[in-house]
């Protein structure tokens, strides 16, 4: 049994699942439910695997896939059942949350070839809010949203191109991630618009959807070398200065949340909204659209327009698909262009933030106001949605409260593979608000994912940990140095009981580390850097400081510091303390003077620093030090 | 007065220039050369700036323009009198060149829009071969490639989309460097293919185009952080198995470069080239000359089709955009998504290989060849060129001899980035040809670029230099781990008299260096490496080795090695050798066994190296140490 799901069986939790299905009153959730045989069949291999001890991260999750995403034997629609075709094997996305335990229960309704952002696009009914049915859920993730928040399953699949993986996580509200293009897969998913699709994750929490998706992305598109794996300790995000489309309540809400964010240690200016909103109508006014008949148009073309429409054709979907069809080809080469003139002013605008922040659905519309305007209320519900996959940018939807009866979601947007940014940035928004369990017999709390690890991490960004002693640790004068290259703080380690310690006399105070055969074990902390972040700070370090491979506590080796021959025979020994926060404490100086900290900038012309730095404190530092040892132990 | 131009002042070489451009009897090649007083006071600008000790790196290069390109002042007419504009600025590619000191000649004739690759399309007349004015000079970049063959200018800017960079560089026997997309930034060029144009360099020799394209490029797209800056010392390289359009005598030429090659230290295997084909045919055939009507189409559908054409438009590329405005998006959208399909197989095949090396131009049509099929054999030119762009990958094309009384090049094609790659290997082919200054009145040998400093690092590509002393040095047991890692070797250096070194029990023998108030001077080597490479370098290290600060004797810093106390302390005191080639070679072991080598794997568990290598040649190689110690100086 996995700790993931609070010690329940998959069997347990099949059963249960199966009975909110059952109770819930909402079939338009679903296109295929699996059946009860079949599930449990799967539910108990996962069970004894879990026995036989099988490492399982994502054992006995409950997963729904939308389906315009493969499952094997589940007939793939995009909930138009003319379009139906039997998958032989899972999508790629699928195929990996199942390899590590996760069960799939069935197959989710969606607007129509996932156009739309409403829920209400579909043959197989309308897919109503999970709280106020007189409500839109949002879409075209519909299904999948909804089945999370009435926690039917733990975890579901969306696909997102212009906020389909965002919108109804906002108006359900539930945590969704969809992250930089490509990331994950799109091998097995029926295309909406190819260059802007993105799979997306579902789940009641952060760190649940987290787990999700550092499990089910990794490989189609590699990450940089220099991929950034945390937001800095005071982050800074820029959010709209305006605020199209919101009723009052909402903006006022909004306006709380930032203000919420700002106290919580998150500094966030206002921007100009506009080539933001001016990307988001290319999408819809424009050439782009053209992608949409690319995708499925033949299939629609052949459907007919016959009333009686044995194909199951949404109305306003086909029109949708017929209309992208008429563009001629240099219209859609020219809002490229366009759309590439919006981006480069777009990231000007963030240059300096580390994020965007922004509602995730500007209102939440009844099923009448959506029947009355479906093509315009749709457009309005993708404001601050659309403009993301064109740009290439990641994104997390959190919930953040309420608003006039309905949940309000905040948007996380970050640029081009900054995925673990928007995720910690959205861990600050995130209260642990309780999951709305309201069928709950199946709904357990998740795991959360191990501290420090960050999602891309777990699928396949390259990182190395550094272990810091000193003046690099958390909180201490040089951590920013880590943070500023992107750094993911992951935890304490020890070392192996083979090094020694002594204080330099250096601004910030340091300790100079040295391998010794009369050594010690020595508190330490572990980062995660990217390649580029480690070669970049080993470039910037300066003498007397060094980096080479340093043995753990656990017999396992990573990155760590080193002092320079000069630096450990002239240094005093303070091996003793056994952790340089120890040793700092217990000198008169107590902790460092941040201001009088010593950069580490170009690799060149760097090492007179030691000379330069001789100062005050190192002063005070050292004649404590050599004070508080007359009292300890020297080294032999 | 600068090296570059061989001691000649700009003034001299201009005046050379106007007189050869006089007697040559090529007016083709230009649309405007600027008048003599503007380009003398320019020259004499930069004379001045010279001798009062500006560092210009192209003082004096004369430079000539495609007319597609904007020179401050110069109609920009991309070969259609009606299309003409004046520009205020230059293209910023012109503008880096210049600010280096290049000067302007003039601006050249092309296939009109840059849409050709024969030479013959434009009402400013047919531009002919430098050496056999019967036949084609190739294009669309026609009248700046001959400018530089003919010796009338040194170096030339082009445009290349289908391989107007390069087809002309082929023919005319000269180099012509097309680097990755958006590396050179083409603001200020007139578009043809908007998502693929690129701007290049011609010049005779590749030393010069180096140099030239490490100014004019940088900063519009950045370089990865883990960029390769080399070549390894033994490349492997792929050829295309069958040599489509290739003249009996031309395939049996490229056969024998490919046979060069390999006699010259590279390895090469034939590879199926269809996927590579097809990708050539979707450009010509497809839905993607889209693109050319969203360039130009509005200009040429207003120009009308009147007989009198007063906007001087070319038949035949008037009717290929015309074409152009007829495709419909989603054949661009599929055709684009057929496009992804081929370059992922096309990389799938150039896995394991560092470059793909094919002939430039498949043959050497008459300028009656292309008259009786202007369409066709303009195609059929671009058949070892068209991939290129559509794949976004970098190209050098270099002159390879001659076959049946014409010029023979081969180009080097890489993945995206693989700039420096490239031009490594592209360098094994140049055989330093005789430049054919037919008209040489003001050419000039150009300056090499520095040893071991790529264009890209030129260009604004990140880079760290390493300092290595031992077994990482060139040619040395451990050097082909920086190789591996796309280091470039940088020279050689020494360290500052502050350095002890020791040899250490290590397979390979390795030296050990520690910081001492009783130091000496080392002799060392640099390496260029790229952020993430060195990042990856470090993550791989072994104890009892590590990275830092050195200092060097001219007192400058770079990251070189050091080796931790305890090795320090048990290691032989090598100092007195100076040099670790000096005490290997005193040594009996003399040099280290490659076979004996031990790899820097991953990070974890790899320090259990040290105690496990302890070996016969490690043994043996310190006997013969302690014995050399015997006769000569040991440390205090």
């Amino acid at each position: 049994m996995s700790t993931t799901t609070a010690g329940q069986s998959a069997t347990a939790r099949v059963r249960a699942a199966l009975a909110a299905i059952e109770t819930s009153g909402r079939p338009e959730i679903w296109i295929a439910v699996r059946g009860a045989d079949e599930l449990l069949a799967e539910a108990a291999a996962v069970d004894d695997a879990v026995a036989a001890g099988t490492d399982l991260p994502l054992a006995g999750l409950l997963l729904a896939v939308k389906n315009n995403v493969d499952v094997a034997g589940i007939d793939t629609t995009a909930a138009c059942p003319g379009f139906a075709y039997t998958p032989e094997r899972d999508a790629e996305a699928v195929d990996r949350l199942r390899a590590a335990g996760a069960v799939v229960v069935g197959a989710t309704n969606l607007d129509q070839f996932a156009t739309g952002l409403v829920g209400t696009r579909s043959p197989h009914g309308t897919v109503r809010d999970a709280r106020r049915p007189d409500r839109i859920s949002g879409g075209s993730s519909s299904g999948s949203a909804v089945a999370v928040a009435l926690g039917l399953v733990d975890i579901a699949i969306g696909t997102d191109t212009a906020g389909s993986g965002r919108v109804p996580a906002g108006l359900q509200g539930i945590v969704g991630i969809k992250a930089t293009l490509n990331v994950v897969s799109t091998a097995g998913v029926v295309p909406a618009c190819r260059s802007w699709d993105a799979v997306t994750i579902f789940a009641r929490d952060l760190g649940t959807a987290e787990l999700a998706m550092g499990t089910m992305a990794g490989g189609a598109r590699p990450w940089p070398a220099d991929v950034r794996l945390a937001a800095p300790s005071r982050p800074r995000v820029a959010y709209p200065s305006s605020l199209p489309e919101l009723p009052q309540a909402w903006a006022a809400e909004f306006g709380r949340q930032i203000a919420r964010l700002q106290a919580a240690g998150v500094d966030a200016e206002p921007i100009e909204f506009d080539v933001f909103l001016q990307a988001a109508r290319l999408l819809y006014d424009g050439g782009l659209v053209a992608e949409r008949y690319a995708a499925v148009g033949a299939f629609v073309d052949a459907a007919g327009d016959s009333l009686e429409n044995p194909a199951g054709l949404d109305p306003t979907v086909a029109g949708i698909v017929r209309r992208a069809g008429q563009v001629p080809a240099h219209t859609y080469v020219a809002d490229t262009a366009r759309l590439d003139g919006l981006k480069d002013r777009a990231m000007a605008l963030l240059e300096g933030f580390d994020a965007l922040v922004v509602p995730t659905a500007p209102f939440h519309p009844t099923l009448a106001d959506v029947a009355a305007d479906p093509v315009g209320v749709n457009s309005r519900m993708g404001t601050y949605t659309n403009f993301c996959n064109l740009f290439d940018l990641c994104a997390v939807a959190v919930p953040a409260g309420e608003v006039e009866g309905s949940q309000f979601g905040l948007t996380v947007v970050g640029r081009t593979f900054d995925d673990a940014v928007v995720a910690d940035i959205a861990r600050r928004i995130e209260t642990a608000p309780p999951a709305p369990e309201l069928f709950a017999a199946g709904a357990a709390p998740s795991r959360p994912l191990p501290l420090g690890e960050p999602w891309p991490v777990r699928a396949g960004a390259p990182s190395v940990p550094l272990v810091v002693v000193g003046a690099h640790r958390k909180g201490q004068p040089l951590a920013h140095q880590l943070e500023s290259l992107g750094a993911s703080w992951d935890g304490h380690v020890r070392t192996a009981a083979r090094y020694r310690m002594v204080a330099l006399d250096t601004q910030p105070p340091k300790p100079g580390v040295y391998r010794s055969e009369d050594g010690a074990e020595l508190v330490a902390e572990q980062w995660l850097l990217s390649q580029a972040a480690l070669g970049q700070f080993l470039a910037a370090l300066p003498e007397p400081m060094l980096l080479g491979s340093v043995r753990l506590s656990d017999g396992s080796t990573a990155v760590g510091f080193a002092c320079d021959a000069v630096a450990a025979t002239t240094g005093t020994d303070i091996t003793r303390y056994g952790d340089w926060l120890a040793a700092l404490a217990a000198s008169p100086a107590g902790q460092a003077d941040p201001d009088q900290e010593a950069h580490a900038g170009g690799s060149r012309g760097q090492d007179s620093h030691r000379q330069e730095s001789r100062g005050t404190l190192g002063d005070v530092l050292l004649t404590g030090f050599t004070r508080g040892m007359q009292a300890g132990t020297t080294r032999k």
